[in-house]
């Protein structure tokens, strides 16, 4: 089925979900899930809505020109996407593969409906997985000194390949504010802890010398404050003191590449909405 | 807030949100929340719409007969339910007390809105809890040549009360055609094992013969067919090789108070659709 | 049963598990349940064993002499319970009452294995609980300026009853350090977070703010540091973006009384061994 | 650290711990693990011991003559392994290739303790698979007239890699009474659902219909009755309303990797003992 999705958040209204649903009807929409929420704190409405569009009667070309007249009335802050429209993905990765793996074979078995153009590290490690699912790898090399180049090659990479999120599949290099700025809300990281604990190096150490009883990851966006930005996911795992810390690396390995692939799953169907430095994920 | 909950299934059909939604609208609604969902198999829209009435310009005791000409055009099965209106709410137990003192709880700290007027027990164990939270306590005999006596007896008490839900809280009979026939979808109860292993009695020490490594609980409507109505909810809990019957039966007790009171709070939430022996739990 | 449980944490050593079990079997011991762990970081030998008393041929008043010898031996830290003398725990509590409930709950059903000599607050509101459940109620007022005089207090009343255990069941005031000095690893506190995040106030609202996914309790021992002690027990639980502050605390309450419970029942049970800041939980 | 790994089941009697730390003492083992567990309905004793070898006297090749006389005192069922000496696994699968990418992964990471020396399927789709990982891969087709003669090729290449333990990752076909029963405790299937719920064909289907709300996974030992084997490890996913059967299936994918990875583990550490249809796992 080829669907469309309408994300909208603006000031809440009344009115609001008879506007859209009135837009969508007159233009024969098949509506196939529908999601509306309403923030009281915030006084936000925020809402998902997903069509067939085989019986749409408006060209997806002229959507925006047509529903710009409702978004004006209301303020809103709206986005569409279309399913047919894959969506371009780059992954980050550095020597650890276990996301890598995940992501791959996932994208290969239908899960994730992407494109994935290229894969891009600052170590030739994983290269022979990527040559196996026939994704094009490149190696742009990272050092102290040479940052602002590495990110300029990287970004002439991305920008050639018309990417739309990036994804850091433990990729161990922090972008520079310049970066991230480029591709807000494009940018998914895995964190291996449960945010806002342990947040910045080592945090299986840590978590390890703290005596938690369970280890987390956090997938989020990335902003230019480390570790800080909007949370898209987080799950976490029962430990026992038989578990020294090579253990919590390696169990923390399955939580990370679950996290990761279903914040970057979300991301992909259109499920999330950011605001006041959350996340709204419709199920 | 004082809100009117609506919960809608009929055949899909294009224009059913916008109907809705301008319905709503045409009464000055402000809506909080709403989801719907298209259920593909059986080409069924099922909808939960909730709004704030005080700015509601329609009597609400007018809305059948205002909402009927769109359910009759849709031919929907619907529902509307206001939160000022609490439901009624028998529970039934026998000895086992602990999903009973949990209701209680619940009820008191104000997470369960309803009332209760009363308990009804084969039992005279639970009557000091009851006393203490002040519902009236009702014990009914139950034996095997008075079950006819008995259920006329429990409903003559539940038609008194006006009950909306019946809340089987270990009750440890079953219930006749007859009795549950009169309440469908109006009596919850829950089973100690994850449905549909181990129906029927003694599921603990089935489960702990088979050697599972986790152990459920499951709250479901109750239907004709012993533990085979539309499951609500579910959950499971780890076990080892370290825990023998007593405490697969004392683990059990935290399962079945949290499902059990997660199944009736959807209930009592207007959550809940029933469709194809299955529910739609709204979150 | 009447079982006796062992123990032992010393540095690791050659021989330790013999001498161990060559000691039991000399005075007849009829061993339930033994686990031992050694943590190579800190060349630590840990140990759990119990044994059933009924054809042990050493008094268990005499278990100490006749021990000591081998402690020395291995610069044992030791300590022995016997399961036949039950616990003095008195609970501390402020206005919320659901972690106060299921304590007591448990402890009427047998699941936690103690006497309950009395329960202290600094306010009035769960004085019907108390009275329930049979438990001697004291409250004594805690402000800004009679700290001293109301933990005097406080502590005359532990010490008359013998108190072993001192459960913090959200008690809201902080003690003093040398109250909590006088009480090593006998004091254990719930904490509404997943700690290490959201040490301090208020952390509900603060997870709300953060947008996490997850919500968390955590009870550990009380040491001078505020939320530092060793970590007993943690779970977490699930929020979505409908899960309003009010909601957070509903759902935390689940976790909290999870999470108490079972690191009291832990402490009961001797099932903990403290070291390095964190506790071995034997299974 | 080059470890030895005792096993033991036998009648629970007084002097059993003491006979063994003493046999490990005598030859100076540094004992790094223990567990032991008595279950009192059944009146039996199992134990798991793990000592680093570096420092033990008695050669591994005598061991077992040096054992014997203990063992026959107390009739155990034991066994010993060193985890220097890595087992020989197959892998079996048919076109499903996700458990086969997660236990490939797994195995090149280092977390899966073991050569792995061929895969057989009765298809070629994983091929690349095995290829890429470096395995050779033998296809075996099975139609229903050639069930035994594709067995007896199966069964010789086993024996030519002279198999320890065959891993079944969503392989497609039942083993034959003779096959399994050449194998006893060798075979680790992964059963898509929760058993004993949904034993047999297209548990997803079955679940889906059912409408239960958490799907489940099941790995055990495979015995000559289908999905009746003594059970390794399960785990359970929540689901929704939204999640059609193909979202259970994929769902499901994660928790079969995950269980399936988690029994093969435990077989290859010598974590599990298998008494009474049951497994002990030890930690």
């Amino acid at each position: 089925m080829n669907t469309a999705t309408l994300l909208i958040s603006c000031p809440d209204r009344k009115g609001l979900s008879a506007a859209i649903a009135n837009f969508l009807y007159t233009y024969n929409a098949n509506i196939v899930h529908a999601d509306q929420h309403q923030d009281e704190t915030e006084n936000l409405f925020l809402m998902r809505v997903e069509w067939d569009v085989t019986d749409f009667s408006l060209d997806m070309s002229a959507f925006a020109a047509a529903f710009q007249p409702i978004a004006d009335r209301f303020q809103m802050t709206w986005s569409v996407a279309l399913s047919a429209r894959r969506p371009k993905v780059a992954i980050f990765v550095s020597k650890y593969d276990h996301c890598l793996v995940d992501l791959l074979h996932r994208h290969k078995s239908g899960e994730l409906r992407c494109d994935i153009p290229l894969i891009i590290s600052n170590h030739e490690d994983c290269r022979g997985l990527a040559d196996y699912y026939g994704i094009p790898y490149h190696v742009i090399t990272v050092t102290k000194d040479n940052k602002a180049e590495s990110e300029q090659a990287q970004r002439a990479l991305l920008e050639a390949s018309q990417i739309d999120l990036i994804v850091l599949a433990r990729y161990m290099q922090v972008l520079s504010h310049e970066f991230t700025a480029s591709y807000p809300q494009r940018v998914i990281n895995i964190h291996h802890s449960f945010l806002p604990a342990f947040e910045g190096a080592k945090p299986y150490h840590r978590a390890f010398a703290r005596g938690v009883k369970l280890i987390g990851a956090t997938s989020h966006y990335v902003t230019e404050v480390l570790d800080d930005g909007p949370i898209i996911e987080q799950d976490v795992m029962r430990i026992s003191h038989r578990d020294d810390i090579d253990m919590l690396i390696q169990k923390g390995r399955d939580l990370e590449r679950m996290v990761l692939s279903r914040a970057v799953r979300a991301h992909l169907e259109n499920r999330i909405l950011v605001y006041a430095k959350k996340t709204v994920i419709f199920s």
